[in-house]
């Protein structure tokens, strides 16, 4: 094998993981829907006309047509009030052919994010930012978790990378990846250490990382000098300069020391979306199964 | 001022900062009796008759008295089924008097914890326990939280210890301190590392802390020779030797090299049961709240 190969093989390559993922959904979903007679579905909800977040919603709805979940678009004007928003959202809760409900965030400013989200039923909050999913993460029993993290740990097991014990560093400390991702490695007995912008040595702390997880949002805030040997790399930064998509972490530098990591684009990101997929097909799986239950008490 | 004064005045008196604690919430509760008409009240449940468990629930009502909040015991017979449970959590939580209401843990191996504390109303659940409270934590908002983790980040405010920026290790990752705690110092912008019993080199990290909090269950298994000078310390480690309580850190020695640090006892407990107080009120004054603010709608 010459040393390009090699230099390659420890590159995660996500949208093939993602893929696996997709494949192992769609055959689930396959079967539900001959199950079940209808197929799990995810209703989005977007507020305005952000392009970002219609490009975000279009491909969430073109992963589902991939492995077989049904789909539907909620999109509300951009001066919908509170109310209007919180309609949409019960009513998508009292709907049984609908699973999964994912909000597309950002929402313009006038709407209250932490409410419009909270009002989302948990057994259908895809996207895991619910506060009773959330506080379920944190003591232990996961359920519907955030997506981004999720991924990372979908793809640390299709690894075969054992948590228990080793020294796992995460920069930066969001609601959507780095406190939900400490939370699950902990979980797995990780030793975990959470850094972010008010860190005064960073440095210190990734030099300790068996596994270092970046999720700053500065491109090439991680340098070859800030790792040890043998590292394994998960880059969540998508960081755009022109027309080109650049992580955190400085790929081709510190590839040449990681055992495994993830480049930008290709990486993090299509787990992210492979996991919203597994988590509409969960979500239907509970609930077809809590229905037959209370069809069983009758 | 003499040597040994000097040693003395590191020591965190925990028994000083909870009643200064308590004198606070009592001021506050006698202007709640006076302007509601009726005091703040907590309702503790407890199944069975485990004599630590009716210690420490006696020690609870004990500590209300003090302070002028109601409260009651709702003691279920040890065979005590789960219907017979909720039934009872369902009657406090529909009671509007009832502000606060804590079921004692352990609870006896047939009943489901997780259930049953699962069913208390999450704002009257002044253990933080609860799924809900739990993940608002996680994300920042916090309300209702674990008192003990409380109790800690309160003795920090107490001693104006500022918390942006620096190293907080926690040793156990438990759901009762250790993952809360760790979620309330990164709301705090501390960097945070939660070692455990599957850490592979514990002195490590110990050794970078600048606070310290071992909730580890193992007498004498922090030593002087695993901190820096100038480490605060927080020791909420209870363990029994004859009659006799010691924590998990070996205090006379640590203590040499401690800017701060808790004795055990009289240190993270009293704070603890302090913190329980404060819920109550707290809910108390935000259920008084809503109702107002229902009225006012009316």
């Amino acid at each position: 094998m010459s040393d390009d190969a090699e230099a390659v093989s420890n590159i995660i390559d996500g949208r093939a993981l993602a893929k696996k993922i997709e494949e192992r959904v769609k055959e689930r979903a396959g079967a539900f829907l001959k199950d079940v007679g209808s197929p799990p579905r995810l209703a989005t909800v977007m507020v305005g006309e952000d392009p970002a977040s219609q490009m975000y919603v279009r491909m969430k709805h073109r992963a589902c047509e991939r492995v077989g979940i049904a789909s539907e678009n909620a999109n509300l004007p951009a001066d919908a009030g509170m109310e209007g928003a919180l309609d949409v959202i019960r009513a998508l809760n009292s709907r049984s052919d609908v699973h999964g409900i994912l909000v597309q965030l950002p929402l313009p400013p006038h709407l209250n994010e932490r409410i419009v989200v909270g009002t989302v039923d948990p057994s259908k909050d895809v996207d895991g930012f619910h506060p009773m999913n959330m506080g379920n993460l944190l003591i232990g029993r996961e359920r519907l978790v955030p997506c981004t993290p999720h991924g990372i740990i979908a793809a640390l097991d299709e690894y075969g990378v054992e948590l228990e014990g080793i020294n796992a560093v995460i920069v930066g400390h969001s609601n959507v990846v780095g406190k939900p991702l400490a939370g699950m490695l902990l979980n797995r007995n990780a030793t975990v250490t959470v850094c972010h912008v008010y860190t005064k040595d960073l440095k210190v702390h990734t030099l300790c990382a068996d596994l270092l997880v970046v999720a700053a949002g500065v491109k090439g805030l991680v340098k070859a000098d800030m790792v040890k040997d043998g590292v394994i790399v998960f880059d969540v930064g998508i960081n755009t300069v022109g027309d080109k998509i650049y992580g955190d972490v400085e790929f081709d530098e510190v590839r040449e020391k990681a055992r495994l990591i993830t480049p930008v684009p290709g990486g993090v990101g299509p787990m992210t979306i492979a996991m919203l997929l597994q988590h509409t097909l969960d979500a239907a799986r509970a609930a077809e199964a809590i229905r037959r239950c209370h069809d069983g008490n009758k």
